[in-house]
């Protein structure tokens, strides 16, 4: 798969992330951190002390600033545009705020709250992340891919449904179990703005974007199969019709590996539970592999780091594995910790 | 496996739950509801109005009733000792407190801490719970099997670490990477304790016991061998030799079931996340299954499930399997909910 946006315009500018999402050989594998941008940066945590996080992510230039500071700071090779997973939402009529997670004003618990759910103008999605991915553009340097996101519609309805971030999400089962077909409808809405949103994305200059799920785990396989993945799927077919490459993150859902890897997508990425290498062994032919150190190692200091750095690298082929965390990297890692990673990341190239 | 306590007391007097446990043929399938004693439950809120919950733990003739409450309600197979499972670990001279969820006073973050624990005498193990399980085995019916129960010591384990319920316990996991030798020094004390816990717990008057693990998910497979397998094996095996009949209790941990399977235990329940049916495929011949019907599910109404346990029974063979719900009940569970559910099961004897 070489049909990246960027590609098909200057096949000599593709960055190494690029190619190894490709699965092509690099000189050593590309590096970027999930949630690079944020706490754990001090320059991250002087901005906070001025604005909100509604604030940031809410302005076109600050979402630029933060999007690059880690850049500036690591030699890291993608960028991932600062946003929220919910920052799609206020296109579908949706108010909520951040406590610190999302908390939905008016969770949708029926039928009826889903089938008023307002037609989307896609020019009227986030229209502040498309313009913060064009300054990034502007300014990242021509070796650095950029990567847009979203969050899996299922992800989304999890928020929309419970309201808000509760162990386990009782009230979205219930809401599957008893409502099945208005749960599914609302799947279908957000998978459809979900697709637009990455596809204006591409259009503003990202080469790739990558899909949070983060609660697919929740459900057991043969209930994912059922409710979750014709959405999943319809959505990351649109994007990759558009010539964007796609990377689907699934959190703590060991269980639906296998299907989840079935679906389309250039890259595959998993958290520290799931063994990488095993996973590049069975599906390493037909997709990226991305991960999966254990963010909290990176809290207990560089030589930890080092050592979970080294042994990934030692156990993952290098062609077509981006070196990545299993999860976000956690507010109070050091930076210290950040730099062993990119230096053992950067030893494999001499 | 026939050697329970009870057992080679009387075995005219074996339950139905004993037997399912043991696979023998059984008229119907026993069923219990993890966390029957509780908040759905009104008996037990009115009583939470005088008392709070670490008094309710903490009174052998207060937690002999809340165990009780239950079975004057429904006709469960089995009771289940209402306990913590912190009980145990004053005997190591822990503090705690919960809020709602456990929090230690002191967390066990170094070498020293862990081995600044003191040498516990069984005897001074949660006598309070042991003795609610006399007093309980007295007003048990006879054809009611009576459960003791613990915590993992991995999960234990993950509260002394990172202090309190917290998401992915980044603490405990950035311990098990710096400090391996420590953390394992400190799970061999659990995994003691535990099985003496559970021995006086046979002694006592249950003739089964169940082991929760709510934790063990947080780790790879490659971790969780390494780390946790061989103190839950020791632990379980100790339990075993005292002839008292074990149930393995993993959430969501969807990819250590094969290894947990091989573990020694009679029965091994799973949470709503596993397809039961495939599971008692594969180790059936070997292990009763028990579980797994989504307590989410029973929020949603008495008609919701109905369909979700003759789902479960349609498809699960009866033999060696024990009904009950994939985690704990919830508080908003409708009691109409749970007389479904008893109705489901017993119809299957008509």
């Amino acid at each position: 798969m070489t049909g990246t946006a960027a590609a098909r315009i200057s096949p000599e500018t593709r960055t190494l992330f690029d190619r190894a999402l490709d699965r092509e050989p690099t000189p050593r594998r590309p590096l970027w951190i999930n949630r690079q941008a944020g706490r754990y940066l001090p320059e991250y945590r002087k901005l906070r002390e001025r604005y909100g996080f509604k604030e940031l992510a809410g302005s076109a230039e600050l979402a630029a600033e933060v999007t690059l500071q880690p850049i500036r700071r690591f030699p890291l090779d993608a960028a991932i545009i600062f946003a929220d997973i919910m920052s799609p939402l206020p296109a579908l009529g949706i108010e909520f705020d951040f406590a610190p997670g999302p908390v939905v004003a008016e969770p949708i618990r029926s039928a009826a709250a889903v089938d008023a759910l307002p037609e989307a103008d896609s020019k009227s999605v986030a229209p502040e992340v498309i313009e913060a991915i064009a300054l990034v553009r502007r300014e990242l340097p021509a070796h650095t891919a950029l990567l847009g996101f979203c969050g899996a519609p299922w992800t989304l309805a999890a928020y929309l449904v419970e309201g808000r971030g509760v162990k386990d999400f009782p009230r979205l089962r219930a809401f599957a179990a008893e409502q099945p077909r208005a749960l599914e409808r609302l799947l279908e809405r957000l998978s459809r703005l979900m697709a637009a949103y990455l596809i204006r994305q591409g259009q503003a200059g990202v080469s790739a974007i990558q899909v949070f799920d983060s609660w697919a785990g929740l459900l057991s396989r043969a209930s994912w199969e059922r409710l979750v993945r014709p959405h999943l799927e319809s959505m990351l077919h649109a994007v990759g019709e558009a010539g964007i490459s796609r990377i689907l993150f699934v959190n703590n859902a060991p269980h639906l590996v296998e299907a989840y890897a079935g679906l389309p997508a250039e890259g595959l990425a998993v958290d520290w539970r799931i063994d990488l290498r095993a996973l590049q062994e069975r599906h390493g032919d037909r997709r990226a592999v991305q991960g999966n150190i254990d963010p909290a190692i990176l809290t207990a200091g560089p030589e930890p780091t080092r050592a979970a750095a080294e042994s990934l690298l030692d156990q993952v082929r290098a062609r077509g594995h981006i070196v990545n965390l299993g999860h976000g990297v956690l507010p109070n890692t050091p930076v210290e910790s950040v730099e062993a990673l990119v230096q053992a990341v950067h030893r494999e190239a001499q």
